[in-house]
């Protein structure tokens, strides 16, 4: 299976063209936050090097998120439009799950991918490896760094946090329980090989129209309005918008 | 410190751009063992993408060995003609120790890159994290692959292998130590950030000219030709060649 893998959640943007388990090639770049101008080229890039045709294609595996509200749409929509105009098949993989799977399968720890999401907020999920699967311990959620703190504490077992500690979030650990440690900024780079094995395991969606980002979080245009409009029901903001 | 990495030393092939511990952007192939192809116009590409001019950079730092004799040769001439034309520094560092640093510090286990070396026999090391930094336990070597496994079993420790198992070598395979984990293929793909991190901690070679690959084996036509003048010297050979 030849498959296609693009991260841009984050500051990295990440490409893969990996067939049956093997990487064949991967670039990433992690300089600027520009990821609309690099995708497409990277991209086609590594088509040229490998050899390879868009329509040697049989899948595209993205990272759906959570991240950066226009990094997501970024690789969502190239991805949609690649697999629609391609008409092969779209699998979506958390984009903390993919973090995760920078650590081996030997590790015993529980592992929390976690992302700076600004205001004190981070995207952190928590995951463990199970018969060479990772799964979810806690699901991927919007939280403060405080919050998801406290909720690693209780589960009292080693934690391996692998993220980029900013400046922002630094300030925010006030107590850090003991078992956890925060792994070098190298293992908070997503590898879009991870993320073509653990698509590729995943069935593809169903209906590409309908596949969407995984935020996790409404936008701040969609929050000042609700709060706006205390009385309105949800899907007004949409309507209104 | 504005650092080159790049790793040709087996199958992948792999290029990193680094400032001040920073991945700027990185590309790695791994389709078909071409590195003489590849190596300067990926060089030349991800300087174009980070808007760097050779002229700025500080060091260059090189996976010198173990690994294919001709591998080897291509990185290592490349960085010691940048690291002299451009008057800049050059660091080696092992080509086992780099694909060590794919696993992190949190594990407490011996980590044991190995390469494929033909005929049952492989490059292997056995390393360790001991505060933050990856140290020998065992030197890297060039031997069976049997003979390594009788050295891990008396280590009687958890041990993390991390090496693509070829056929050739799944056939060595005997007797495996129940401690020994084989890490899935991924985490045997050097990562030339982490080679660049590497190299910025250990000390610039001094006299570029001296500097040479770590093959840890003689050629097949040295050993032939000892073969043939069991009484010469070792040092005959180079002087016929």
């Amino acid at each position: 299976m030849k498959i296609l893998a693009i991260d841009t959640s984050n500051h990295p943007m990440s490409v893969a063209l990996v067939e049956d388990d093997q990487l064949l090639a991967t670039t990433t770049l992690n300089m600027v936050r520009n990821h609309s101008i690099f995708l497409l080229p990277v991209i086609d890039d590594l088509f040229q090097k490998v050899q390879w045709q868009p329509q040697d294609l049989d899948r595209v595996v993205v990272a759906q998120g959570p991240g950066s509200y226009t990094g997501i749409r970024i690789a969502v929509t190239t991805a949609k439009v690649l697999a629609d105009t391609l008409d092969i098949e779209l699998t979506g993989v958390s984009s903390l799950k993919t973090v995760a799977a920078n650590l081996p399968s030997a590790t015993d720890a529980l592992i929390v991918p976690f992302f700076d999401a600004r205001r004190g907020n981070v995207f952190a999920g928590v995951y463990r490896w199970q018969d060479d699967q990772l799964v979810n311990v806690l699901p991927d959620q919007h939280l403060s760094m405080q919050a998801l703190l406290d909720q690693l504490a209780k589960l009292e077992k080693s934690v391996l946090m692998a993220g980029e500690l900013t400046d922002r979030l630094q300030k925010q650990l006030k107590t850090v329980p003991e078992q956890l440690k925060f792994l070098p900024a190298a293992f908070s780079i997503p590898s879009t090989y991870q993320l073509a094995l653990l698509g590729e395991k995943a069935a593809p969606v169903k209906n590409i129209d309908a596949f969407v980002p995984q935020y996790l979080r409404i936008t701040e245009a969609e929050a000042v309005w609700h709060h706006q409009h205390p009385d309105a029901p949800q899907q007004d903001y949409v309507r209104e918008v």
